[in-house]
């Protein structure tokens, strides 16, 4: 099997599943139980959070775990216009988010009256400082920025926006960080909220974590008991905590040598390619190479898909969140070009990932191609 | 090790984690991917909702996939209140629910201007339902009603209260079942919502559900894609689903001989137990032989804990989810007495408890008890 999927979900990494099972076993009590075993449990949940605050530079304390990045998007931005919505309804974004960033800021257009404004972007996608800053007003309590998109992998200048948004401390900035963490060092110095899940870098689906800096309140989704933390409520779910700090602290070894890698692979492939006159590369070169979208004109993405399966390998049609049959919008920001956003597929790179499958891809994919155009 | 907490959480047993393993290295695909590995993840998903569906009696559109009970019960309420607070904002409830209850209430009350009634209970706690109906009113769009308090164990007459919420169809049932599922056989037939958590029945924390029927609409808690339901975004955590699946398949079998089990080492344990001049049995007859609440005057329950400690015996002081030294509120709602509702301890019992623990457990407490007061 040669999976090219990474960016819609990883397979959790064996010492994970250990770290799991064994918290589950040894550590099965309530952390909110104030017997001895319960005590222990939540010692080893303190423990955890120490060693994700260490890895990510940022307070035990501004650590909240969640079931995943739509949790954590969810939380961010709701949390944020619940509390601060006296100061302002107005929240910035751009056309390159995830649905559970536009998801939540539907839902606060349709029942709470806000206001949202979208930041233009360059001919590469890239978030325009000026633009954004432009848009900044006297009631924006937020601007949320996703780090990395997940159809092209657009990376955009997260450390310019915080930098800028310093000069506007009433406007707080949040940033899916979904399909960055592990793959791009981005410093959370100039960011208020943070969000990212597991199961995008070989950790278990469920769990996820939402960076809240300390100076900032929130008002929690789930509202309820203030066990872990008063920001989100439910029964500290521990194992899957303790296998988080295993997940992020393999993810984040070694970034830059695992990014060199897989920019290796990107661009050996990128180069047989270009070569094809039906191919349109999508990504450019403002993307992380993790993620390589690609237009094949004249093969329905569908079509391409299912050949490339029988040769027991699997890419993407556009992101697997997004519905069947749609266009990559992504890519139709990028390109206004109807033919190209719906014949997108997307090939995600791993470190995992070896020469020796991108080279097998690439000659199935020759294959079809012939064939086919 | 005596564990006598399991209202709190119990250890998730081997087949479940068993089926968690199995699944996280067998279909770690994201089911909404729409290649090969994507459609089996998905399909395994289905069957697992089917098999809960056809437990529960429900179907397999009434299933919404949780984090666990405090999502499903905010899910439940707050979603209820958005998409119906053009027909009222006004909802009931009881002074026995659990904080994931009173939490997004509060919210309601403090945001949105909702209003919350609480309906009277006679001297044993139980809802009286003359009073529940005096207090719906043209505007009252939600009823929510746990079908069993988690700190005496108190069983609320869920289907009478359903049965006669049939006569206002615009008023929604909700309820928390968190501690009555695989304890209590409680028709799902005339409840509209009903939320509930894997890791109080040999699940894993991180897993629960919401039901809820067909016919009602709800605005998601976490918006976003609508991949495996309309109703709550974010990557289906696949290998969760198929471990809940097991957890409810194991739960829900021979409920009734468990509960007789149960119910045996409950009234040997009372039988002890009321012979003790300073013990007070705050569970009554409406209880689930599972929670046996008592209050030990003179002995404060920290002192209790610990000392049974010693022994390797783990019971609760109030909940797991309340606060430290903050009196049992439940308890205090019953008796309205200070010192007892201070005084109280849950002892919590399965049907993996065997009399021998049980003994145990009784002299240990003798031994404290002589020595104390």
């Amino acid at each position: 099997m040669i999976y090219l999927d990474y960016s819609a979900t990883t397979k959790p990494s064996e010492e994970v599943l250990s770290s799991f099972y064994k918290a589950s076993n040894m550590y099965f009590a309530n952390p909110n139980s104030l017997h001895k075993l319960g005590i222990e449990a939540k010692r080893l949940i303190e423990a955890s959070t120490k060693q994700i605050a260490k890895i990510l530079n940022v307070k035990t304390n501004e650590i909240i775990y969640t079931s995943g990045s739509s949790e954590s998007n969810n939380t961010a931005i709701k949390g944020i216009a619940y509390k601060y919505q006296n100061r302002g309804k107005h929240i910035i974004t751009t056309r390159f988010e995830h649905s559970s960033i536009y998801g939540p800021l539907e839902f606060l257009e349709k029942y709470e009256g806000f206001k949202i404004d979208y930041v233009e972007t360059d001919e590469y996608g890239i978030v325009k400082l000026d633009s954004l800053e432009r848009l900044i007003r006297d009631d924006t309590i937020l601007v949320t920025i996703c780090s990395v998109n997940s159809e092209i992998g657009l990376r955009q200048p997260i450390e310019e926006i915080g930098e800028m948004l310093k000069k506007y401390p009433k406007v707080f900035f949040h940033v899916d960080m979904t399909q960055s963490i592990g793959k791009e060092n981005i410093s959370l110095e100039n960011i208020d909220l943070a969000s990212f899940s597991a199961h995008k870098i070989y950790g278990i689906k469920g769990i996820g974590c939402l960076i809240k800096k300390e100076k900032i309140d929130l008002e929690p989704l789930i509202n309820g008991g203030k066990s872990t933390t008063p920001f989100r409520s439910g029964t500290p779910q521990l194992p899957l905590i303790v296998s988080l700090a295993k997940t992020i602290r393999l993810a984040l070894t070694d970034v830059n040598e695992k990014k060199a890698e897989v920019s290796k692979l990107r661009n050996y492939l990128v180069n047989k390619l270009i070569n094809f006159e039906k191919v349109v590369i999508n990504s450019n070169d403002y993307c992380i190479p993790h993620i390589l979208n690609i237009s094949v004109l004249g093969i329905k993405p569908e079509t391409l898909q299912h050949a490339l399966e029988e040769y027991d390998i699997y890419v993407s049609t556009q992101t697997a969140c997004s519905k069947e049959n749609a266009k990559s919008e992504a890519v139709y920001n990028l390109t206004n070009n109807e033919e190209i956003s719906k014949s997108s597929i997307r090939i995600s790179i791993s470190h995992f990932t070896t020469l020796n499958e991108i080279e097998s891809f690439f000659n199935s994919f020759e294959k079809i191609y012939t064939k086919n155009i």
